[in-house]
C-alpha cells in the first residue's frame, strides 16, 4: 500500500493529466487548463490570498519557455514553490507561539 | 474542505516535520533523519527501483551547500524531482499503449 507521501507524488501526476488532456497536446497544459486546474485545485490556498492577479502571475510566470504549453516539470516545479511558501508561513506561525 | 493537490501539498509540509523534529535542528533534517524518511515514506518507490545505493545517492545529492542538513526547499525539490521521475515511466507506458 502506497504511503501519504506517495499517494501526494501520485496526486500530482493524476491532477496535471485530468487537465492537460482536454485540449491540444494531451502531455502539455495549455494556459487555459493550466488557469482551470489552478482556480479548481488550489481553491483553499487561493481564497487566502488576498491578490485577485495570483492566478495570471502563476500563469505568466509558468510559461517560463513562452511556448504557451506548460509541460510536467514546469508544473510541479510551481507546486514544489507554492508549498515552500505555505510551508514559511507554517514555520513563522510555530516561531511566533514560541513552538 | 481543501482538494486532493492541496493535501499533498500539506503531506509534504507534515512528512518532512515529522522527522526533521527528531534530532538537531527542528526545521531541518539530519542526513539521519533523511534517511529515515526516504525508507519509511518512499517504500513502494524504491521498492520498484533495482538499485540499493538509491537512498544514500540521494542524500547526497540533496545536501546541495554540504552542511549535513536539508531545508524543506531542498526536500519539496527532490520530490519534485522524483515526481518527474515517476510520471516519465507513466507517459512512456501510455505512448507504448499507443493511448
Amino acid at each position: 500500500m502506497p504511503t501519504l507521501l506517495e499517494m501526494a507524488m501520485d496526486t500530482m501526476i493524476r491532477t496535471f493529466h485530468r487537465y492537460s488532456c482536454k485540449e491540444g497536446n494531451r502531455f502539455e497544459l495549455s494556459k487555459g487548463e493550466l488557469k482551470l486546474l489552478l482556480q479548481r485545485e488550489l481553491t483553499e490556498f487561493l481564497s487566502c490570498r488576498e491578490d485577485p492577479q495570483l492566478v495570471d502571475k502563476i500563469v505568466q510566470d509558468l510559461d517560463a519557455n513562452k511556448d504557451n504549453e506548460v509541460d510536467f516539470n514546469e508544473f510541479v516545479i510551481t507546486v514544489a514553490a507554492l508549498t515552500v511558501a505555505c510551508n514559511d508561513y507554517f514555520v513563522e506561525q510555530l516561531k511566533k507561539k514560541g513552538k
